[in-house]
């Protein structure tokens, strides 16, 4: 089974298209988790710990309402091998409890380098004379397109062969996305939009049973009508929606995200769901993280399904 | 004092414009260092110590002859936390040794996620109450610019802080570079040419005292056309380039993207420095692997320096 049917059959079965971010940042951890565990004679050691512990209890709080986690490499690269060996830890406990995971790797190379990387998050691969596990192995990753749709070959056969999920970059969330991504191609066209049919293009010719193609996309729910746009020229392509919550936008702009029925798409949100316990003035200590993370990502679900008319 | 003056004062002191690319792969280590260290009940592990070993030896032998070395993330990234670690070590030689560390991480994201990135590879950065070191410190990075020049602004300030350098991928060396790097634009210029120029009006604007902007750039020389058409364009731009060797650029093509007295750029070769001893039939053990290397690093420094009639 591929990584959309897999992906569809959770959404069906747990009535939810979210997917949580888990973006740690040592400042917002709540006081009441972190105590005085974070040791200035091992700051990555004793950080990627707390980031562990944290992430361990979102996840476990958060499991009933999301049908995945999406998990931002450079919170736990940015500590070292300690920060690797705690995202090892998370990737495998997440998938036992039947979780989707999604790394938002970025990553774009070329050749045995972009093999590498495939090594490092998709399926198996050999190691000398034996066949190993991806040491992050994710259900799907997130990559980048700038060095071509056949720079993604190594990517397609491992994802191919294990069923795993490919969300190519299409349109970023942030302000400067239109620096690159909206620049007008000769043809009239801006750039992501181009890209956008040659990977519909690719996706209609190979559709699985689902009607959807291996290649996903990232298209962020802050640019709402090219949101609108891409859903309705890329009817077998699968999405993954950023820019919920904290970044700004609701349930009414990631809507347009979707296909009839509420299909075709996931949602991501971070900080809204991981960090709820600040907004919360009678627990300053954050004792309940996990229970406010819970709540955010139950009302984010049915947010959501409000406005696709499914509640 | 910026990257560029600290690659520029190496390349006076060597008179080198060498950079090894450090990429192991587990098949092509060469026997007689391999020996049975490959532990099929710790593969990761095992392999990262054999990694970790292979390289030293290798950055050891080719430092006379190189001004740096550029390692290709991916590889040790596909080993999980051992793979990071010996990077760690790794980087940390290579640095005490006097070489320029360039981390070919082809990183982009955006906001605080390009913060994280930057926190793993430059400079310090705070963590908690303490001030840490990035765990996998580089002298330079390289980046994806499809996110936007804004989405650069994080890596800029810290490379700034910390006198990092930054090389900003323009064009890569693969058969699809084209497929998206050449998109031709509505004003007539293909979209590599676009961006290029607005990292030089950057630059241009902000250059330091040897005349380069902070914003390098990765231009392949595998399209040596290209190659010269940036270099006159971007006088104030620093290069890091790609495909020497293996992937089928000689002296005559890299020479291209230098500007006059073989300032303004490096030039980084891998598997065929790293993995020379393959070629040496009287060696079917790799027993001098090391010495195939320097040899290799040696013969490529004065060939790039011969056609620049710098001998």
């Amino acid at each position: 089974m591929g990584f959309v049917e897999l992906a569809q059959g959770k959404v069906a079965e747990k009535g939810s298209r979210v997917v949580v971010g888990i973006d740690p940042r040592l400042e917002r951890i709540p006081p009441a988790l972190r105590g005085d565990g974070f040791s200035h004679l091992l700051p990555y050691q004793s950080a990627a710990e707390i980031f562990y512990e944290f992430s361990r209890r979102i996840i476990g709080a958060v499991e009933p309402h999301v049908v995945g986690v999406k998990f931002q490499l450079a919170f736990f690269e940015q500590l070292g091998s300690p920060g690797i060996a705690a995202l090892e830890r998370l990737t495998r406990l997440a998938r036992e409890m039947g979780l989707l995971v999604i790394m938002d790797a970025k990553r774009g190379d070329i050749g045995s380098t972009a093999e590498a990387y495939a090594n490092a998050f998709l399926g198996r691969f050999r190691l000398g004379e034996v066949e190993v596990e991806a040491p992050l192995k994710a259900d799907a990753i997130t990559l980048n397109p700038y060095l071509g749709l056949e720079s993604l070959g190594p990517f397609m056969e491992r994802a191919e062969a294990g069923g795993a999920g490919l969300f190519v970059l299409l349109h970023s969330t942030n302000p400067g996305a239109e620096q690159v991504q909206e620049k007008v191609l000769f043809t009239g066209e801006p750039l992501y939009l181009a890209l956008a049919l040659e990977i519909e293009a690719h996706n209609q010719e190979h559709a699985g049973e689902g009607g959807f193609g291996l290649l996903g996309a990232v298209v962020g729910a802050t640019y709402p009508e090219k949101l609108a746009t891409l859903r309705q020229l890329m009817p077998h392509t699968f999405f993954l929606i950023p820019g919920y919550g904290a970044q700004g936008a609701g349930p009414a702009e990631v809507k347009r995200g979707f296909l009839e029925g509420g299909r075709g798409a996931l949602v991501a949100a971070s900080r809204s769901v991981i960090f709820a316990w600040e907004k919360d003035p009678t627990d300053p200590q954050g004792v309940g993280f996990d229970r406010a993370a819970a709540e955010a990502a139950e009302e984010m679900k049915l947010a959501i399904n409000r406005a696709l008319g499914l509640v």
